[in-house]
């Protein structure tokens, strides 16, 4: 892509609503416009984000065999209910009328819709198990939107539903989404801590949050030191189940059985959250299928989010500096940017042309700055969009072959020819 | 993909309030649930569909140069009433109030809000022109939602919106998309007429709509006979506007200026429209950008839809035959079928998981059927969902290395050893 070519607009301003340095950053790159309080657009630089995540999302629970369906966004009052649960939720679900005055809402969760698509499909235990998840918008009417996308309004959410026959077979499900969420995280650059949670209006008896850590995260969380030298995702369910981790609400010092001085308190934003709540909604919904030994039971049932739309806010908090935001590899909008210190100087423009399309060539995700600013203007754009790898034409590319990479990350630069430039990416390094 | 980790469900009925045969189609082979009236889930296999559609769609936008951006379901009252639409839009809107009372609306359409967007973020000339897109959820209150997801309340769309600095660039862009239009359907395996139309609420003075054409279709049209003979999409412009093509309410057999006997009345299925609507939204929404002159001035506008679940509802109805959907290769949810007669026989399961595994590591979108159901349930199955080639593992294959491969839309046969069917379709024939 070029600049000239890819709608890319920065402000060296914030508004002052914008308290959180997610929120301003998002803004200022341009990543994001509120149309209205707690409801965002997402412009091209923002979406080429999110479209990322979603899709690294997206890989890992088709890897482990989940099945990706997409529900509507408007669900209708009648199941929920039937499940109980249209009084207990508050002023936070969008509730509305259609033209033929029936009660309509905008789904802020899919259970209710879920468990309505399985007593359709699903009439025998030889079809189960099986999970579904989808990716869409969610709505809940926060009462006070604020922090930019990490608590807006309308949202984009991953969520996924599982049903098994017993037990024993949900709290595999359980289990197999644990680990891929790890994955998913560590995957997307992020370190998170699965915290038990109380499982709140979903109901049930066994919840996990994970928590990325930031120092803007809007709940507590607790732990055991030793957590911060493992990696969640190598271990299994037992052994990371021996390490403490609690949210606020669940932590009790004294019974926790860590000692003080080895407890981390911490700040988390929650980017997913899973629960299992057995027969909720199987028994609430009359959902039953016939057993091996023909006679019906409800399955049992758990559920899965991710907050996609907040996880660009969550990745921006873990990693930025005071030029911007600085995206790991595997999110970022572009991997690579090429900028041309003069535009106007041909040779230059012409190597950057070249190096481009071999970029290109070669499948490399790569942007090309060819606007017509000074190279400060340039520099400092592409650092705050957070561009992990820069190759800077000027003066020394066009006289001595010297093409500067600098890395985002770590401000290292380095003099390389034309062809190790290509070398070191086309080989996806 | 296997069908025993592939929930794929068919049914041998269909509903009665299935009128048209794309609604049969997409409840018998499990597409699609009717979550309730009007309103949609997508099942594993219909989303296949769906998404590929979306990406033909996004993948023409993109090699166009258009930016594809992602904005809000839920919009504020406040910018219609800014348009003047608000009070225009019938029942079809859906109306609520927000936590706080303030008036919102799920659009319909996103001229304002996108308008609102340019007005923030384009303040020069020399930001023009700029197209942008989206692929997102739609709402219109039909009265009475009918024909499955051809004339649904919750629906997908990709809506686009150009801004150009004056009359010849907005009409530039304009074409730019119409032909784009015409390729998009044409990878489809589409055949679609594009007719001069009134421009209805959208206002302004130059529209058409693209129409496939099939007795099912909601809406007259009228073409001269030429048309059939010619490829539009290899056409120019100023070519294509030489053969007349005129929506119901527009043709006028006294004007249209060519023999009533070369004149086709034809049933068509809207599945695209596009508009020229010049300042409308820019003037009343005071969107003003500074001109080479140094003076402000409204930029020219257009918008341009394509509904992307109709278009799967649209294809099916110009793709079936008595036994099921026939898929045109683009969009089919998987290419190839592998059918083993008999899952038992564990030679021709062995054959069956060879062949799936080395199309897959060819990178060809395979189903493998391996249910341990009788074959004829099988075949059924696998037309009815219509994969275009299907390779029958039986007797044949096991004792005589001949595997059965079965074109859907034609149903030849012919008998082809492993290695021939591997390169058949390895080499993406």
């Amino acid at each position: 892509m070029k600049t000239s070519q890819f709608f890319l607009h920065t402000f060296r301003e914030s508004p002052a609503d914008a308290q959180i340095i997610s929120h301003q950053l998002m803004i200022r790159s341009g990543m994001i416009y509120p149309t209205y309080s707690g409801i965002y657009s997402w412009m091209p630089l923002g979406l080429r984000v999110f479209s990322k995540i979603e899709a690294i999302i997206a890989a890992e629970q088709d890897k482990i065999g989940c099945n990706r369906i997409l529900m509507p966004t408007i669900q209708p009052a009648s199941l929920w209910i039937e499940s109980g649960r249209y009084d207990c939720y508050g002023k936070e679900m969008l509730r509305f009328k259609d033209r033929h005055e029936r009660d309509m809402l905008y789904g802020p969760t899919h259970e209710e819709v879920i468990t309505d698509i399985a007593r359709y499909f699903i009439k025998s235990y030889k079809q189960l198990p099986v999970i579904f998840y989808q990716i869409s918008s969610k709505f809940r009417d926060e009462i006070r939107p604020r922090f930019g996308v990490m608590r807006g309004r309308e949202f984009c959410m991953k969520d996924g539903y599982s049903f098994d026959i017993d037990q024993e077979g949900a709290q595999n499900s359980y289990k197999k989404i644990f680990f891929s969420y790890l994955r998913t995280f560590k995957t997307m650059g992020l370190t998170v801590i699965p915290v038990r949670a109380n499982t709140g209006a979903i109901g049930g008896n066994l919840s996990h949050e994970f928590h990325v850590v930031a120092q803007t995260g809007e709940s507590e969380i607790f732990y055991d030191a030793a957590y911060d030298s493992v990696d969640p995702a190598a271990l299994t369910f037992e052994e990371l189940e021996q390490i403490y981790t609690a949210a606020d609400e669940r932590h009790d010092p004294a019974t926790c059985g860590v000692p003080a001085e080895r407890i981390v308190k911490s700040m988390g934003i929650e980017v997913g959250h899973i629960f299992y709540f057995g027969t909720k909604y199987s028994k609430s919904m009359n959902f039953s299928v016939i057993g091996k030994d023909g006679a019906p039971f409800p399955p049992e049932m758990g559920s899965y989010g991710i907050g996609v739309s907040r996880l660009v806010a969550a990745i921006i908090e873990a990693n930025n500096d005071k030029d911007g935001i600085i995206w790991p590899d595997a999110v970022a909008p572009f991997k690579i940017a090429i900028i041309t210190t003069n535009q106007q100087d041909t040779r230059g423009a012409a190597l950057a042309e070249s190096l481009y399309s071999k970029l290109l060539a070669a499948n490399v995700d790569v942007l090309l700055d060819d606007r017509n600013e000074r190279a400060g203007v340039k520099f400092s754009d592409i650092d705050l969009i957070g561009i992990p790898y820069q190759i800077i034409i000027g003066t020394k590319a066009v006289e001595y072959g010297q093409f500067e990479l600098k890395i985002r990350r770590t401000n290292i630069r380095q003099d390389l020819s034309f062809d190790e430039v290509l070398n070191k990416f086309s080989a996806g390094g």
